[in-house]
């Protein structure tokens, strides 16, 4: 059987930067390395699932130069699977150089494809959809996205729109008819009420070998760009020839929507991308009576539904409802929980007045 | 004309804590301290527009002792004329104190009983209306009470129903029907369109001499009780016991609201008694598309009416409305300025949970 023998990799992208947690994030503090799930930061946490799927040795992560230092230090991996991009081009080229990279140590590979910024609840049912999405990946040669069942209407997600069933022995996996972009709300109510789309989570599994014949066949720029960025370690010259090179699209975009190898499994893990304060809110069960405190210690008076994010000082909250309230010591934001997609209007502001040093 | 005769003086009432502005107020930091008009104090506001009515020689301050050191330092007045209260017992005792303590030294002496934390635009319209209510006392011997025409139906005042004009040469004053209480939001309504009622501002302008006799027919526990309180200033322990044994009471309830000799002159110089964070965002003008900013520098992102007393962290807003943002450096609040006559619920709350330093 190939798929018992298919060694597992994880490969952890953490190229995102996070105007949207502003000021809790910026530059030089990126999301992943926020630390919003019980004290552990979004990029522990990641890790975390991905040993679990992969094991210590064959656990890799991507991500940018000016988060190089940060990101080897809070993850503690050797420099030698941090796969430090020389500028920033979207996922696609992410995920062609680290497939190309394991492929060239381990042909045989199956990769998991994580953000390092996602915030999972049931770690035992994502493992079982890795387990499950791999085996698919290693005896059928597709490319596996996972789709999150969804539980609102949520117009800040792309979406799946999953086709026929496969049949055993990959029982519970579709075919994909096509991806969706973010819709407007009706439309998403739509979505919702049908059963038959999911949310894009950017969660993917594949074996090295079928990505890198999809992008061939589908993102032949990308193929060729990437084309060095095998055997061994590519210098630094080389590396930012083949970055500037590779065309700056998600791999979604490059490969996922054009090849007819993409299969889907429904999962409902529980799954946030934490794309915004709101979503944030939601994930830590900010609603109704309940407000959330990620950190710092609060006083509330009639004051429900809100996020905290405290520092050093106490916050007291009188009467307010569904706002951000976000303490990162140099900087405070006050912001409604349902405005929270506007923020980068705020951070624009700020880098505006010319206060480099808190964006 | 005794009118031009009779020296002015000024007493400035400083006894108040100010649990309602909390967190930039507190028992150390207490309200008439706060910087909220344009830099600088509202004690040293007040100071100034006593100094204006009774010159620098007779403008005087009473505080409670565990202020003593900080107002005495605010004002710059010296230690003969700050009186220092041994305790908090309302303003009945304090009023009664300064005018045996005045009469004492300047029998003639017509007083403006000012409170140091209050706020007026019209410094000029201030003056002219003290000077004629000074005429007025002087000559006449009445207890003049300066009423605020209303611009609002207020509930968190108390209201002065004035009655028959007063003819020439005080034309423009009004005799005194009846005090009442802070109304509801129904009768306060009815109260503005009438035109009758006015605020009751707690500006008094007297004789030491119409005073002093006030108290005596209408409170005379209190005139006993401070009668030893005359010609030199009292020994600590004689002080002490004065003030226990004088009734707690407001120089309102203990004779104002007794006395058939209170006029009221009509006043419109711009007032509030920077009573609450909602009060103070109305005296500086936050409201449709404005917000106010005490101190601090603020982005603001769709975010009117808003009143921001910033610290040394920038404070951004999104999409807010009708909040007090307060950073206070070793606490924070975030209210909804409409709400901000229950901050004593945070108060409470924060003195509860142990934090003495921060209340």
């Amino acid at each position: 059987m190939r798929q018992a023998a298919a060694p597992r990799h994880a490969v952890i992208l953490a190229g995102g930067a996070g105007e949207r947690f502003w000021p809790a994030s910026r530059a030089a503090r990126p999301k992943p390395l926020l630390r919003v799930a019980g004290g552990a930061s979004l990029l522990a946490a990641t890790l975390a699932r991905a040993r679990r799927f992969a094991g210590e040795g064959r656990t890799w992560l991507v991500c940018g130069r000016e988060h190089a230092a940060a990101m080897r230090s809070e993850s503690g991996l050797p420099a030698s699977r941090v796969l430090v991009e020389p500028e920033r081009r979207n996922t696609a080229p992410a995920v062609a150089w680290a497939a190309r990279h394991i492929a060239a140590r381990d042909p045989g590979a199956v990769l998991a494809v994580l953000a390092a910024d996602h915030r999972i609840d049931d770690a035992r049912a994502f493992q079982a959809a890795l387990a499950k999405a791999a085996a698919a990946a290693v005896s059928r040669g597709v490319l596996v996205t996972l789709g999150v069942r969804p539980t609102r209407p949520e117009t800040g997600y792309g979406y799946i729109r999953i086709g026929e069933k496969v049949g055993s022995p990959h029982a519970g996996l579709h075919r994909v008819r096509r991806f969706v972009e973010k819709p407007a709300e009706a439309r998403a109510r739509r979505y919702v009420r049908s059963g038959a789309y999911l949310w894009n989570a950017g969660i993917f599994v594949w074996t090295a070998r079928a990505i890198l014949e999809e992008i061939e066949a589908h993102a032949p720029e990308l193929a060729a760009a990437t084309a060095p960025l095998g055997a061994r370690s590519p210098r630094g010259t080389a590396l930012a020839r083949a970055y500037r090179q590779a065309p700056p699209l998600s791999i979604d975009h490059a490969v996922l929507e054009r090849s007819r190898r993409v299969w889907c499994l429904p999962v409902s893990f529980g799954w946030s991308d934490v794309g915004t304060w709101r979503s944030l809110a939601e994930a830590l069960g900010a609603r109704g009576g309940r407000s959330a405190v990620v950190a710092g210690e609060v006083v509330s008076v009639d004051a429900p539904g809100n996020l905290v994010w405290g520092g050093e000082r106490l916050v007291a909250l009188l009467g307010v409802e569904g706002l951000a309230v976000v303490d990162a010591g140099d900087a405070l934001l006050v912001a409604r929980l349902d405005r929270s997609d506007e923020l980068r209007r705020v951070v624009a502001e700020v880098r505006g007045r010319g206060h480099r040093d808190l964006v």
